[in-house]
């Protein structure tokens, strides 16, 4: 504070030129300017020279023989491993054309994958060209590329978002979809590409490195582990990339609401946080920060809560709370909640059959259509969630339960609930609930200490898979609560994280309670003529079993009632506290947390 | 990121007895522990010996003879300021007893004030005592206090919140309560009281002074400025505290929203920020991001604004975007901007009224009580708005202008007028909004270096305005776009910052827009026997010939169109940019910002 005030932000910060598209100059502040020539730690194994080596064949997280047919060329394959070697195995005269997409939705660091498979080719093929197909499988498809340069790159080195090349959504899945993208790596002579992306695009790299190899291309594909909801994950790959960041910046927000809360005493916080189909998100943030109330989708599913099960624990501890003297507190939920309560599935099962078929009638008569049970429990809603189930549906018909807004629903359910309570003098406070929806500013934040290196490594390993003829695997770097010089580099076989999923009204699973279910016939008339059976990376839920889930349960009876509230405070890049790595990963990883 | 890997958050650190109260045992992240001993540096001048000297005879901001009328022991004293002198002024060996409350809404950085205090009473008073007044000025009418020590105090340095004691919103206003705050001055044999808020609780603290000076009691009272609104200021007092943390939390998620926008490339974010009076911060958070839309309330009311003509501004811009390519944007909302807008005050006013004398009969024969061009206006409204603007009322009867989603109101009205301007041919693009409010978690975070630096000046310079038998004064510290070792330090008469309202149906100015105004008679019905004039401290708005608003609007076209964001990124509490200032008040003392 010695030296004379300049302004965050400040407007004279470094501009650099336009790159090469021509479309954005890119003005900096001063943190993301910081971030730029941020060393690298590198894995030993990845700065001498080393071999790869090869485990057993591999199988399937499930229906290895269904796999093995969807996956003649690439199924079996054994992970491999680099370990340090006297003699460097490959040419480095080598030079190799790799194509490198981004796909779905932003985590921070991908712009460091990028960097790690850029900064390995410089150094290990020299003559190597890297291509960046533009706006995710899409520029694949259309041959929409840029030529990836140290100048072009340098800029998004650290930094958050997608920007460099952008991400889509689209798929390759249909055989004149494959044909555009085998006629892209023909025409741009590829060597391989990189996926990045979560259990899907993963999938679908798989899909992509079965085709080249079927049609006897040469054109290899690795796929990375991206994604903030912190689902796609096994044993060789510990985490995926972007969690880190984003439950330090949703943790900073809680831990500024708790503090909030504390202070004013009045307010019960509801916060909803991102990460649809698996809570790991919001059990992180909890083990981060001590909320007086976590929900946890998986626990919920597992114990077939109702949502006036959810309602009353809640009533219960701000009952319990209230005895005590504290009239506020802080309640973490899942943004996916409502999909892991059975009763609430079949509701919006029956209503996307209804909407799909009958003309919903002001008066009302529509509910008759309704079973029993689901009429009572959509009674039970909120006005304004009872419109969010009739109004938003996707391009399928279907809710888009990102977009119900879970928060607000609870608050007014315990409002009522508490307000029976008082009636019946078992409640005596005033209930004043906040609603908050933490989501998009933490999926594009300038990535920690730990994403900017993991994503490094990740994408050098990338580098290293292609450089070495593998294919259908994805980039594993683990040892993850070592030393970075310890952490170690490998690739697991695609295929051994996939599982079949079954269309045909025969069997299937809700993706996150893993239960089989009762299947809504619209889904069934949907149906697309499809495969009998889909290939898909299982996602990995919250297990009830695992480390982070036990430290939870062990720990929330104390956090619910005594007010051990830890706040995070805002990520720091330097200083002794800018390289922690979140709690989930170390527990998993049995180390201390 | 050489070393081994501890998890953030670590349950492991350090944990705090329990405080006198008994009540909370505090469990710390690393970041928060790394911040107590944070070393804060102090003006040269209160590290030597200096004196008091004093300016001129002060006035008023308005209606000086009025002021004078209701003031009239503590009005007119001259501002004071410390110079250094080779002969102390004050004898070290007098202990005082002074007291501290914190009032209204949190702001980072209010325990640094109450540090400030303590640690200029330990160092120049010893043998002092600080009370804290628990919950705001409630317990200063009740002599609810904490005795402050050394222990009580440490774990709350350079923390945010105000849990330490805790504020409230209670105001000393009526003879009885006057006479509870007398009575509690005498019992605890008060010397002073340092009043920690915002510009009513500063008003208050000025008529305490009054009060306690016509009953030739010996307490004096110090204010502070606090509100993270910003719009508690003067030539003396060049910003209110808070106010930097709060900008610099916010305009982290704005540039992390941001980076999203430009990489999803399909999302206009509309941003609602806190600040409900006036828009410093919302101009302040432009000038760190460069959002595409940034609207202003004073400029809006300035420009006599519809909604409609808002609306038509942003799907303009939005319309030129698509032109150039941009299918995405961000756009900043103030808190307070409906009641920027002249028609919808009208609407609300006239609201206000049918709802307090009539039936709302759910036909809608209500309506024809509204105005002609209300009706119009209301008719326009999104249903969700219709019913906010119906259904929440305030103990007043008056509508909770913070609890209105505007950036929602607005996205629908957008989303209409693109839809005629898609039939017209004018727009082709596929317009989709996502909203966002961002508040509370701004209000509670960790001060900044700027503002742990400048309250505990701020609280240092109270202790000596108390030592030096100073009432009714403002602590002020000023050049703070110097080095911190020429920052200046004094006293500010709080009446030099008033002007009166009057309430009863002869003049009333609307506090946004400065404007006469039409006066609801809602208004007059509910006001309660109260002085004829009442002072004020007038927020201080924002200023559209002052430099912030001029370096904006000198910028915003080339922001509209191009896109020149900037991701301020978290805050950073070590390295060279830890100890940035906001462009707000550089702009504001002509420094380069």
């Amino acid at each position: 504070m010695a030296s004379a005030m300049v302004a965050n932000g400040d407007l004279s910060a470094v501009k650099f030129p336009a790159p090469a598209t021509g479309r954005v100059a890119v003005v900096y502040s001063e943190v993301q300017n910081s971030r730029l020539d941020h060393a690298l730690p590198l894995p030993s194994v990845l700065k001498t020279s080393f071999k790869v080596v090869e485990g057993p064949p591999s199988s399937a997280a499930g229906h290895p023989e269904e796999i093995a047919k969807l996956f003649p060329c690439v199924f079996g394959q054994p992970s491999t491993m680099l370990v340090p070697s006297q003699l460097g195995e490959f040419p480095s005269s080598q030079s190799l054309k790799i194509g490198v997409v981004l796909s779905g939705g932003q985590a921070p660091g991908g712009h460091n994958v990028i960097s790690g498979i850029f900064d390995y080719l410089q150094n290990s093929c020299k003559g190597s060209t890297l291509y960046g197909f533009k706006g995710g499988p899409a520029g694949i498809m259309k041959c929409k590329y840029v030529v990836l340069t140290p100048e072009y790159i340098y800029p998004y080195r650290n930094q958050g978002g997608f920007d460099m090349i952008c991400s889509g959504r689209d798929k390759i899945e249909t055989p004149e979809q494959f044909k555009q993208a085998e006629e892209t790596a023909l025409k741009l002579d590829l060597d391989g590409l990189v996926v990045i992306g979560g259990d899907d695009s993963n999938t679908n790299a798989c899909l992509l490195a079965e085709n080249f190899r079927s049609k006897n291309l040469k054109t290899r594909v690795i796929g990375c582990p991206k994604t903030i909801d912190g689902d796609l994950k096994c044993k060789e790959v510990p985490t995926s990339f972007g969690f880190d960041t984003a439950c330090k910046i949703y943790a900073e927000m809680i831990g500024n609401v708790m503090t909030d809360a504390r202070s004013t005493g009045k307010y019960y916080h509801f916060v909803r946080l991102m990460g649809r189909a698996a809570s790991h998100i919001t059990l992180e943030c909890a083990l981060q920060t001590h909320p007086n109330i976590t929900l946890i989708g998986e626990e919920v599913a597992a114990k077939k809560e109702t949502l006036k099960n959810v309602t009353d624990y809640i009533a219960d501890v701000i009952c319990k709370r209230a005895e005590l003297g504290y009239n506020y507190g802080v309640i973490l939920i899942p943004e996916g909640l409502i999909d892991f309560i059975p009763e609430v599935q079949q509701l919006i099962a029956e209503l996307n059959e209804i909407l799909a078929h009958e003309t919903v009638d002001e008066g009302g008569l529509w509910k008759n259509k309704l079973e029993q049970q689901s009429l009572k429990l959509f009674e039970l809603l909120p006005p304004a969630i009872q419109e969010q189930l009739m109004l938003e549906r996707d391009p399928h018909g279907n809710v888009q339960v990102a977009k119900i807004e879970t928060e607000k629903m609870l608050i007014q359910m315990v409002e009522t609930e508490l307000e029976h309570r008082k009636q019946r003098g078992a409640y005596k406070c005033q209930f004043k609930g906040q609603s908050h929806f933490f989501g998009y500013e933490g999926r594009c934040g300038l990535p920690s200490n730990f994403d900017s290196t993991y994503c490094y490594a990740l994408g050098y390993a990338a580098g290293v898979l292609l450089h070495s003829g593998k294919t259908g695997l994805i980039s594993s770097v683990g040892n993850l609560a070592a030393p970075v010089e310890e952490w170690t580099v490998g690739g697991t076989a695609l295929t051994s994280l996939m599982d079949v999923e079954r269309r045909h009204g025969i069997v299937t699973t809700n993706p996150n309670t893993g239960q089989l279910g009762q299947i809504p016939r619209v889904v069934i008339c949907n149906a697309k003529v499809q495969s009998k059976f889909k290939p898909v990376i299982k996602k990995a839920m919250v297990e009830l079993d695992g480390a982070p889930f036990k430290k939870f349960a062990s720990m929330r009876e104390e956090w619910a009632i005594n007010n051990r509230y830890i706040s995070p405070g805002p990520i720091q890049f330097v200083g002794p506290v800018a390289d922690r790595v979140n709690h989930t990963l170390l527990l998993e990883l049995g180390a201390q947390a």
